[in-house]
């Protein structure tokens, strides 16, 4: 059993921006050489999330709308009482979860013919990793 | 560490169907001869999910009301400029998760007292796939 | 491939309960001594959750009340027939998802600064279990 771990930083320009990471993904694939099993990709920390979905601009935007719809910017989140201003992150965190895990099947990411990874960050302009 | 892959393959009749899999999930562990490790049941599909809960119908309807109510179908998802109208669906995937992972344990699927995993089209009507 | 399994127990003293396991899961790997790998933490109730979030009290109660909010107590749910009254307790179980993966580096959980995580009890006061 081989195990190969790698961590990947962001720092969004945006608070909230949408990452194709499924390139560097199929790269580290290729560097760790595991053939069978599966890949964890999850977010480490606890505003941003890891999804597997269409890669399409309009689409990004929706998803983008209908988080801040389900899980608002407010004032008065009591997160907030700790000097903290991105309570909303935390709730956008839990609601798309902050991980997804991919099949490797004979030395290739086994996606389905739209499937793409985006990590997610709801409280960006902050360095955040990813392992 | 031995590793098995099988794909399967839905075709529902209505947009959105939820089909208890747990017996087809059963049938395929023992055909693996794995007996100790995790299986992981990922939709291949973009607005499917995969959910682990209670067979019950009368809660598979408050189930799929309730994704109709946080995720509705819209005409003016900025996804449907693509010609696309299932802009709703790729939100209901990304709501109830398109993956889970069930822990094997003396060879059995080592599920708790109710649960059972659901395959959730929520665009139906064409070929789907499950790994 | 070394594999460790163990269970919790939960008997909550209030209907919704959320309770910070990390420390318990680092006992554990710490018997497995397994040091690299996973570990799939997982409710094995069907009203019940698992996330990975950040440990502040103010935060705990703005995601209970969020919950509340997209997933109501509703006396009219058609799973209520059956003599239930925790449909909504299935669908936050459905909203947060029932299991993470933890991944395990250098003999370690491997989280990011903030990461801490919670079993969610949405139907408390019952003996419940985790894997």
């Amino acid at each position: 059993m081989k195990f190969y771990t790698e961590y990947l930083w962001f720092n969004t320009e945006k608070k909230r921006e949408y990452i194709n990471i499924t390139s560097t993904l199929n790269s580290i694939l290729k560097k760790s050489g595991i053939k069978e099993g599966m890949m964890l990709v999850s977010a480490m920390h606890i505003t941003a999330g890891v999804w597997v979905n269409d890669a399409e601009d309009g689409l990004l935007q929706d998803i983008d709308e209908w988080l801040e719809k389900l899980a608002p910017y407010r004032d008065d989140y009591r997160h907030h009482w700790t000097g903290e201003t991105n309570g909303d992150a935390h709730l956008k965190s839990l609601l798309v979860h902050h991980q997804v895990i991919i099949p490797i099947t004979n030395g290739k990411l086994d996606f389905g013919p739209w499937q793409q990874v985006y990590y997610a960050e709801f409280d960006g302009k902050r360095k955040k990793g990813l392992s």
